[in-house]
């Protein structure tokens, strides 16, 4: 007697595991979660034939309203919960199988292929230059999170994995690109373009997959198969990832050769730095006092800091070293010890 | 006629896919690489009965020097390269499929359930708040740049996963922790500390799988079963990962309550703030003049916004905002019109 949490893969029958069926040939009773990802009817149909009444089709209430009834089960039979992709990657199954270590009721879980590894895989990109994973409602909630993610992964050269929701009918690209559109109005950083280079995912794991590469412009007209979606926003390019995204995935190279990710902190520490250097170039002394030349000096060694910083990849220590540099410089405009003016908007 | 590049899954045969045995069986030569991951050897062997001489065990000179090769074969019959894990997820193998791109030939790619994924997943914690996957090398190799890594994680709240070297016998947690300890010995930032929560993870998918919380000293003086052996640093934690952490994974109340995660940016920040404050609260003026009035009404609004911006989550303009207020202060007191003191050490 044992509490089975199983992955079923990517919800095409051929994903399923050597493991997987035989735990779902021996177990007396499997829930089937219905509602966290999509599954192909084909496969369902399959596990209604080799289950029969042992399975029962579980929606959301069921497997998070009946948890204790379920691990007391698991106490006397084998039962199993029936899981699209790998079963714990969504967390949403935890509490069932902390409610059985509590119990003692024995568990295991038997992993699968996630969308998570596979739609990184079938982006060609390399895994270890992915940040943080982020995903779109329906609704639109959250999407002013999901595009800060993208740009905090950008601004370190990671790439972005956003996954499109799946419920009733799913999120296509299209309509997720749209939401970001409206982000970008309201926060304007630059991340949101028509040329930005975009990989779009569909389908992956069943006979219909779709895979390509382009600019976000191309991308909202382009003709897809229905859900589940995900859209990549990558970071950096190797060049290896640029070749196997023009290769593989059909990117022109125009797009791939225009693709700069906006390196806020970089582009923003550049224009700092330049601010200062220019001030320097153009500043009078109006007073020759050592103490002035002494303030100068320090403006000096912090600007070189800064600089030595940014090329060492030390965001911001190169960002507080230019910021205290431009505070001591003002500080000497507004005693009237020095005249010079910046080249832009500063601070 | 096709190439197949065949995920084999975490390295134990029950991860096998239905879909993987079936290009395997109908395949009319295989490559098994067998030195990008762990495969246990009963897997092995099972596949040298299934494919007979079929089967060829391949080096990486084998895989990687001869692609056009076999790449001309899978333009008259089906040839399969078989990879632990997911395919390409490690994209060693993605200039097989750009070759076969090039040419014509057809490819599929069959997804395979990875460690990628597994290890996430059985770590009990959020997928999506994962940030920067790393690796360590039995070599120790770019060990700093991992330690780096954790901490750029951190300072989001994000989670670390690190995958250990499996080449030629693996590296094990001990070993990658104690290599982890010599980096904190030179960068100190309070990263590698005996308290410090980890998540260990080793054999995830074979019958012997362990997985185990606690704190970095408890871990350097565990028993673990062979590798393939992999270490989380987890970054901020929710109450429900937390309860995970402890039900699942054995993790004591005490090394999770203290867990806190060096939030590098934020300490730094809120330092810098109470300085600047400090400063203030001590200045004395020496010149009474409307000018340097000006200079420091202009430090207490750079203060503001810098108070501001470190609430609402925007690190770097309060970065920016502080470090010019304290350029604004250094250079009145260098000119002799005020007086004060850093409390603590400055820039």
């Amino acid at each position: 007697m044992a509490l089975y949490l199983v992955g079923l893969g990517l919800g095409s029958s051929g994903y399923l595991t050597r493991m997987a069926m035989e735990v779902i040939a021996k177990s007396d009773k499997a829930y089937l979660d219905t509602y966290t990802s999509f599954l192909e009817p084909e496969l369902i149909e399959e596990l209604r034939i080799i289950l029969g009444s042992r399975l029962i089709e579980a929606d959301r209430r069921l497997l998070e309203e009946d948890v204790s009834r379920i691990v007391e089960e698991a106490g006397e039979r084998d039962i199993a919960i029936l899981v699209p992709g790998d079963p714990l990657i969504a967390t949403t199954h935890i509490s069932i199988i902390i409610e059985a270590a509590r119990r003692g009721v024995k568990y295991h879980v038997i992993h699968g292929v996630s969308a998570h590894s596979a739609l990184i895989s079938a982006s060609c990109l390399q895994a270890y230059k992915f940040g943080k994973i982020v995903t779109i409602p329906r609704s639109g909630v959250g999407v002013e999170t999901c595009y800060r993610a993208i740009l905090e992964n950008m601004e370190r050269g990671l790439h972005t994995l956003i996954l499109l929701d799946t419920a009733d009918g799913g999120l296509d690209i299209p309509s997720a690109i749209k939401m970001l559109m409206r982000v970008e109005d309201e926060f304007g950083m630059g991340l949101i373009t028509p040329e930005r280079l975009v990989i779009c995912l569909a389908r992956i794991g069943f006979g219909d997959e779709f895979r390509w590469a382009g600019s976000l412009a191309e991308a909202l007209e382009r003709n897809y198969p229905p859900p589940p979606h995900s859209i990549i926003f990558p970071g950096s390019l190797h060049f290896s990832e640029a070749e196997a995204l023009e290769t593989l995935l059909g990117a022109s190279p125009r797009v791939i050769e225009q693709h700069k990710p906006p390196w806020i902190i970089w582009q923003r520490l550049q224009r700092y730095i330049e601010n200062v250097e220019n001030a320097l170039r153009g500043l009078e002394l109006i007073d020759q006092s050592s103490e002035v030349k002494e303030v100068l000096d320090l403006v000096e060694r912090y600007l070189d800091d800064s600089r030595r910083f940014l090329s060492g990849g030390r965001g911001l220590d190169s960002l507080a070293a230019i910021s205290y540099a431009e505070g001591l410089l003002d500080c000497l405009r507004m005693l009237g010890r020095v005249r010079f003016s910046w080249s832009s908007r500063q601070g």
